[in-house]
């Protein structure tokens, strides 16, 4: 099972109108080497996202939860008056929920690299908010994004246990899905960055 | 125990030419925020601490043997005729190991977001090299230094567990560590980068 909402809205994952990503195969083949990111993960990834698949909705809406309770965080999904763009988070949160299925599923490909510059993109000024037409603030700083991953990855473990994996394979999973979401955070910092990335 | 070798060559920690990092206090405290390092952590990263110091020579070797072993990291240690200046590594050595008793002993101050900043600046074109006078590739990509976490924080563990403490304090350290290794690398990337960051 790879998709969990047919035709989510804004999801262009292997559009043809996607651009290429800057970043080329073999950039992203040293880059995985430098995670230590290897087929035993790509695995390990696969069963996690065996466990998870049925738990995406209370995954995104306990991050949602955590992004809520910061003042500085949650700003970003409000306008310039203020208020929140209940619209925009409703869109954005079925792209999510696909997300933790495509890091756990999909090859690591072009279609996949293009898609990850995308999200990168859609984080800061060149592309925030276009794609729901939203009015939020303008971009996401990088340093948050970099940071968040704290968050994404401390308070997946438990979602992981619930299909009763030994302790052994729960930490591979986690593990592995750490090393995963280290990889498309930092594919998506090349958006926000130039020659030196 | 705060210093493991008097006078490290090029350590300018609190010195007064080092310059006012771009990062405010206020900026800083909100990002400790969204990692959620907290107080408790900081418990944590001194019992780390206690554990990691006599074996930070042990603990650099070791990343220094997987930077050796991926060609593409390597490289940044050597010069345009591809040799390793042996000096510039040995020098940064010391910084290194005093790095590991800085990130659990030193309060996360003005002083020490200052370095934070000239650390980052010294991965990059504006001081990579400048320090040890060495002859070395000009920058290393940014990618690279957020992606090496994942060797960082996995490889630590086993470190952790050298003074019998339980398990589940071990535990406890090792996200500390994550964490807080987390917060230097995302202050690190303000040198790479401009307004979005
Ligand atoms: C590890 C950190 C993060 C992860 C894994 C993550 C993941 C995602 C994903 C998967 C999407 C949908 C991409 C798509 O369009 O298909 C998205 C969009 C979005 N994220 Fe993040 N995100 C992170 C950090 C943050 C932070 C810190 C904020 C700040 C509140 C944030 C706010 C948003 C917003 C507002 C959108 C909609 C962007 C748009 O206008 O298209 N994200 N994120
Ligand atoms: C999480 C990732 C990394 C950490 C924690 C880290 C840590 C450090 C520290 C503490 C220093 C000494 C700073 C000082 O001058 O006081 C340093 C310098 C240096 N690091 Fe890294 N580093 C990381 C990534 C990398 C990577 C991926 C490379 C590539 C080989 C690298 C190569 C170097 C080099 C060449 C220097 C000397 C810079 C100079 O010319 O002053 N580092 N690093």
């Amino acid at each position: 099972m790879e998709t969990v909402v047919d035709n989510i809205a804004g999801y262009d994952y292997g559009a043809n109108e996607l651009a290429t990503s800057p970043v080329t195969v073999k950039e992203l083949d040293l880059l995985k080497q430098t995670i230590t990111l290897d087929s035993d993960d790509q695995k390990y990834l696969r069963m996690a996202g065996d466990v998870l698949e049925p738990q995406t909705e209370s995954i995104v809406n306990m991050w949602r939860g955590v992004i809520s309770s910061m003042p500085h965080l949650a700003y970003y999904f409000k306008n310039d008056a203020g208020k929140t763009d209940e619209q925009y988070k409703t869109r954005v949160k079925e792209r999510f929920k696909q997300w933790i299925m495509d890091l756990c599923y999909k090859p690591y490909d072009q279609d996949w690299l293009n898609y990850q510059h995308e999200i990168g993109l859609r984080h800061m000024s060149a592309k925030k908010n276009k794609t729901d037409n939203a009015d939020a603030a303008p971009f996401i700083p990088m340093r948050y994004v970099i940071a968040f991953t704290a968050v994404i990855n401390d308070s997946i473990k438990p979602f992981m246990a619930k299909n009763g994996h030994s302790l052994g394979v729960i930490e591979k999973m986690h593990k592995a899905w750490c090393k995963a979401v280290l990889l498309h955070v930092t594919l998506w910092t090349r958006a926000y960055c130039d020659h030196e990335w």
